[in-house]
């Protein structure tokens, strides 16, 4: 294979001008520049990136880290990153982890033999202390409330918008009220456990461990929902629906089924996906676009930043 | 930076030594192998794994070239090839275009910089030739009927399976049919028009130019291609909707506005989402996932083949 030195040779020009041509220094005379440019055409010569990298100690490569690709939040999130990655010229590396600690371990271990300048995690099953061990490799972000901890952070308070959520829904009336989750596990959902304890506290609510329904992600899992809904004694009289998604699947279920949304059961549904607006869900609008790009520029960026992202609950007609 | 020479210095053993334990060689006694690694603890050694993919000419890392990361049809073909570079060890690197030929470029020029093994192109704007150019410079996978091509692929016959949709629908006694596709360009597309020219010549109906509606691609736009619809003199008496997504977004503006299905207006999706089983949507299943699995596979071999997939019409409630 050719290398610069044989460049240098061929073009009769100094090894760093032919660096300087590669690199496109502005510093070479025109005529140098054309010998080196035929070197590079006469000997089919293609600048070797990881030789690039391995000299700079850059690779332009940001690893992202999420549970499912082809679920609308985490698609959501994937495409804010993906365009502000290109406009910024860096590319994206995907671990797909289906919450597998070990294929967040694979983005670590990327970063720790610097394959990947930066890790975004989007969600995570590891635990803390895994994530804090590899901090020292390189800049690590994470989607959820990190502020005391040694990372950047972009996320949503989830604490504060499901206590905004349950005090909307008992504004109206309601006292039975459940909700659905993705996973019972991961902080962004014990926050909202905690906040779901509190406001149950505050308002003297007895707590039912069965209105909290976990596995909650896609479409298909409304029917799931609502056919354990159907088994209980004393069903919730409405529900907090972290997913778009879910909550889509719900209230098809509950209109084939003639069940009137929301006299008999209300819905608060997640995310303000254009699915929401179209079947009308009250929902809890979030900016994942907007999240995904700041995630990105925390990525790349030398400073330690936490960014919390405003939501708002949108007002429509199941809640 | 502690080199492989500075290892084999503190270890007392041969830099072909280290080398076999960074690599995991059988053929080295436990007490120099307890030695290097010894070395290895002691300076905080990181295989430079860059410098060992210089070495060995691979990367380990295949280039996903897609339109967009959030759209269910690529956003589940990306889960088909995520699962399975995970179970080969590989990484991807998504290049996540919107169908700008630039970004494209990006993915064939890491190809030709061996930043990457090869390339799967889920869906192009490039021309033809752009590809060709680099098929020297690595694998380059596609996701169209390429079988006179040089190149591997997995893909379904648009021809043959818009040819199926079509006489499906004319054997229920529709005539006027229109359909609704993501974009009038792509080698897809235009399997698709001549597939329908065809449909149309064989039984001497009339070819309406307004009832091929493009742009057509989330839930949001079956409420656009309805506004279309709706303000044509003559208009359609079933479609062909070339995403599940789009299908539902019709099926729901239909119902809101008691447009009855398939009585006034008949709709076939595509992909068999989750969506299109609870909607009762009539689709034609793709199997995107297996889809994803192949490319993947074909991405790694070395071997070129092409791979046609199966669809299956699923006969539900919209025609």
């Amino acid at each position: 294979m050719t290398n610069i030195k044989d460049l240098a040779k061929i073009a009769r020009v100094s090894v760093t001008t032919v660096s300087r041509v590669l690199n496109n220094h502005p510093y070479v005379s025109e005529e140098k520049r054309m010998a080196v440019l035929k070197a590079i055409k006469d000997t089919n010569y293609n600048k070797n990136i990881n030789a690039v990298h391995l000299s700079k100690g850059k690779t332009l490569m940001i690893g992202v880290v999420l549970p499912y690709s082809d679920h609308p939040y985490f698609s959501l999130l994937l495409k804010g990153i993906a365009n502000e990655a290109l406009k910024n010229n860096y590319k994206l590396v995907l671990f797909q982890t289906d919450y597998l600690e070990q294929r967040e371990m694979e983005a670590l271990e990327m970063l720790k033999q610097k394959q990947i300048d930066s890790v975004i995690i989007c969600s995570r099953a590891s635990d803390w202390k895994t994530i804090e061990e590899h901090l020292s490799f390189g800049k690590i972000v994470v989607c959820e409330n990190m502020t005391e901890r040694h990372v950047s952070s972009t996320y949503v308070d989830h604490y504060k918008t499901f206590l905004e959520a349950l005090e909307f829904l008992f504004s109206k009336g309601y006292e039975k009220i459940g909700y659905c989750i993705g996973r019972k596990t991961g902080s962004n959902s014990l926050a909202r456990e905690c906040a779901y304890r509190d406001f149950m506290n505050k308002h003297n609510l007895s707590y039912t461990a069965e209105y909290i329904i976990d596995d909650c992600l896609y479409f298909e899992d409304g029917e799931k929902v609502m056919k354990k809904i159907r088994g209980m004694v004393e069903p919730p009289e409405a529900l907090l629906v972290t997913s778009d998604q879910v909550a889509a699947g719900i209230v098809t279920y509950c209109h084939n089924n003639h069940i009137a949304i929301p006299d008999e059961l209300a819905i608060i549904g997640f995310d303000n996906e254009p699915i929401a607006k179209l079947m009308n869900i009250t929902t809890i609008h979030i900016p994942l676009e907007d999240m995904g790009k700041s995630l990105f520029l925390q990525a790349v960026s030398k400073e330690r930043t936490n960014n919390e992202v405003m939501i708002k609950l949108i007002e429509r007609g199941t809640a």
